[in-house]
């Protein structure tokens, strides 16, 4: 049992909270009932280590059997040294110290994908999950996330994806000029979504395979980007909104895409 | 110019951070440029002071001349001051207190709505205040908060409306129940939007008025609430994502009726 909330250990695991630890040790952190789940359901082979309140694994049976059935190290720890680990105020019980989960592009493009995203320059943690579950929800074949993005393995961006992380291919590191290439040559029109746009998305042919591009939060596409792409597609707004976030306007852009390419399934 | 933090004054506007001396006050607080800008624009009648630090009323010469225009009272104030009166960390240097905007339940659907929002057991703010926004920018008619919802006047409410608050009419106080009778009585279909739904999203006739019902983040709605409604409609989950965050369905629902009653505008 884990109970000094200062010890070399439990600091490592806290450490991870940063982008240059998490590069140093090829490692981060999934944090509270759902991602590692999440995590344990769908990639367990990448979990190195998990820390559990053993409180909290009596409730969480569920759990504890996934781990013990694919031989994951489990590490019984006091709520203090697991609020000690934790990057939020509420680390509910678990973390688990995980492997990263990004896959090459080429493999993340290979089997004639129909519907990928493409993140570039977002900066904020929230939006950025909320799309890669966004992604997950409408059975999207990849995300890319262009080098000038946040981390995907910051703690705020895997809670924010609710364990869709480790739902579908996620690529990481690679330019956006790299990306939109890659998406043409295997055959996916590029879509820009922004509200400089004067094509509306409803007006848009979401039948063939494509990736919708999304940029920052705050100023949406690079100009050089949204020149590069196909179309410019806007959302329409019919109020007096001024604008959509990012997140809300990538989840109407993908569920046009899914509801149009699933018709007739 | 104000310069104490501790003054009276100060003290009051930060009080309005808490439910219960916004009820006593009849007051709330819009904090930032762009929630000012929107109050000032579409409400200026409800603004009863308007605290600026000047450094950024000389960069936001546009909102200082609506205020002088509407003859809102102006307070300059140091930043100490602003930080001191706001709920964030970021107060931005402009804060306004402003009367209650919600409207009788029976003036909101007057008119001959088409497409409302009604929003039942809602707690998050950021959610609550998000679909305030998605229902602007679809031009919905109305948004109806029941009684057991987060109070809109909330400043995190208020913040993620984006300034929406001021855009549409927004009616609370009222049970949930009194809103699906009020919206019948209006001819409006009672859409629920819930998992448990087996009709899906793409499925559902949204060419009629319609509400949409929405309950809670984490548990949907309540089944008396659910069974009450018309239809139960589901947002098609297509990939392993375990389902879309209330902002997120709201948004995807809200486009569905917007694009289909708006085509051929």
């Amino acid at each position: 049992m884990l109970t000094n909330p200062r010890a070399e250990r439990v600091r490592s695991v806290r450490a991870l909270g940063r982008r240059s630890s998490r590069e140093r040790a090829g490692r981060f952190v999934a944090e509270g009932p759902q991602a590692v789940r999440e995590v344990l359901a769908f990639r367990p082979e990448t979990v190195v280590d998990l820390y559990v309140d053993p409180q909290v694994g009596d409730r969480r049976t569920d759990i504890l059997a996934l781990a013990h059935q694919h031989d994951v190290r489990v590490h019984e720890c006091s709520p203090e040294v697991i609020a000690a680990m934790g990057d939020t105020g509420q680390p509910q019980g678990l973390v688990a110290v995980c492997r990263p989960v990004d896959v090459d592009l080429a493999a993340a493009l290979a089997g004639a994908p129909r519907l990928v995203v493409v993140l570039t320059n977002v900066r904020d943690p929230g939006n950025a999950g909320t799309v890669i579950r966004a992604a997950d929800a409408v059975g999207a074949d990849a995300v890319l996330v262009s080098d000038a993005s946040v981390d995907i393995y910051n703690p705020k961006v895997v809670r924010s994806t609710v364990g869709s992380l480790w739902h579908l291919p996620v690529v990481r590191g690679e330019s956006v000029e790299t990306l939109l290439h890659a998406c043409r040559q295997v055959g996916l029109r590029t879509l820009a979504a922004d509200g400089s746009g004067d094509q509306l998305l409803p007006d848009t042919d979401v039948r063939r395979p494509h990736a919708w591009v999304m940029g920052n939060e705050a100023w949406g596409l690079e100009p050089a980007v949204r020149d590069a792409c196909d179309e410019v597609v806007r959302v329409p707004i019919y109020g007096h909104a001024e604008s959509l976030n990012l997140a809300m306007a990538a989840t109407v852009c993908l569920y046009a895409s899914a509801q149009v390419m699933r018709r007739g399934e």
